[in-house]
């Protein structure tokens, strides 16, 4: 875990990928909890949303991405996608010479630390909740664990529009999250890359007695983990970077990866997978 | 226009397709405008959203969605999805020997027949209001005309959510329409498949003032019209019936098909394309 362990720095970039914009949120945490490292995001716009699509197709657009992310010598690959990661995380890192990073596990494991009564929740997209993954991966690891999930269709709406917060977001949150309330939750899991733009919102409707579970610090703080283990994590006194593509950047992917990002985008290249 | 002038009735079906289930309203409309009509459906949801692909991706598309219903021999083809229409739709009359309606040209025909004061507002997905069809459209046929168009994003999750009325509904409206109604507009056409869902809280919202154009109505009173002049409705005492395919049925399709439609489904056939 500690950044000063490793006998050499290892400056090449972290890739990490998604189907869309989500994922920036995930790229975000990396890069502020490593600023030092440079980072390439690929987020396949043109091919959104990936929840549809089967786990074959899924896997090869996985496989592409990847493809076109080792072509710029990444040393670790981050799958910011919960729907890449449940299909496609395994032939990933069983294909690929590389650290491979998916998004499910990381908050997982971050909700089994945090639980004190085993009650865990899970929200996510229609597609995430009714694949099980999460529900699944928390069982394997707590049997006793007590798992309540709920599809929050309209949350990816509400971020996408910038509407994270007000009436409006505040009252999607309740209507979505009241029944999960009355589970008597400890612990809940933000199961889909758009939802931690709703973070304040979800706080407010759940109350200070439940904690959140942030997906993308969770797999910040893996990556961290990770690179220290490898000694992969870059060194020294260089700043890190963020370099973005996308496979559409038409419409308004710029304005909306700002929201994402966080900050403003100087460049967003197009990216031909 | 009128049902009785053919000399014989065409008893062949007549084709819809659309990028996913928007276009069920616009079938639900055909249907209950044409009872006797045989109708058969292919929504593309494999591959949706549409809005975000190039005008070569939707045009082939267009194409493959064309030959798997001219296979089921259809005697007309009804393009019910915006992005296509305004992409593939020249396309599509210039390469198949059938008459082929698309969704735009009719709503803005139909407002154009409504309007007083020719001050017309336009309401869609992002996409369309940028792909600027509709108010080219109606500036064409109308130079006179002042055309206000406004992207309602939330509207498609709202509808396909099912929380079409309600609080979060009128909020959503409110928020959205609010400066359309600054505009002293007329008339407001619905420029997208979903929005029918809404009508109610549209026109709550716009208050009565306000004709709205429900452009699945105005294609099925255009499909009645171009068959009718054509001598190729259906005749006789037979009853219609509707078949709807999908590109890809899994998930919520079958619940969220149902609610566009207005009735229960039989049966959603998977189609490769």
């Amino acid at each position: 875990m500690s950044r000063t362990s490793p006998i050499s720095g290892d400056s090449r970039p972290i890739g990490v990928f998604d189907s869309g914009v989500g994922g920036l949120t995930v790229l975000r945490a990396i890069h502020e909890r490593l600023p030092k490292e440079r980072l390439i995001y690929l987020g396949d716009t043109a091919r959104v949303p990936y929840g549809t699509k089967s786990r074959e197709t899924v896997i090869r657009y996985a496989v592409e991405s990847t493809i076109f992310l080792t072509s710029r010598n990444i040393k670790a690959l981050v799958i910011a996608c919960n729907t890449s990661t449940a299909y496609a995380l395994d032939r990933m890192k069983k294909t690929f010479n590389l650290p491979v990073i998916g998004v499910i596990e990381p908050g997982v494991k971050q909700a089994l630390l945090k639980t004190v009564r085993n009650r865990i929740g899970v929200i996510g997209t229609a597609g995430t909740v009714a694949s099980g993954a999460y529900q699944r991966e928390l069982r394997a690891r707590r049997p006793d664990a007590r798992v309540t999930a709920q599809a929050c269709p309209l949350f990816v709406a509400l971020a996408e529009e910038g509407w994270s917060t007000g009436r409006i977001a505040e009252e999607t949150a309740r209507r979505y999250l009241l029944p999960l309330r009355k589970r008597r939750l400890d612990t809940l899991v933000l199961g889909c890359t758009h939802y931690p733009l709703l973070k304040s919102t979800i706080r407010k409707v759940m109350g200070p007695g439940v904690l959140l579970v942030d997906s993308a610090e969770a797999v910040a703080e893996e990556v961290e983990s990770v690179l220290g283990d490898k000694q992969l994590l870059a060194e020294g006194s260089g700043k890190g970077s963020l370099e973005i593509f996308a496979t559409d950047v038409g419409g308004a992917f710029r304005r909306v990866a700002e929201k994402f990002l966080g900050r403003p985008l100087r460049e967003v290249k197009r990216a031909r997978i």
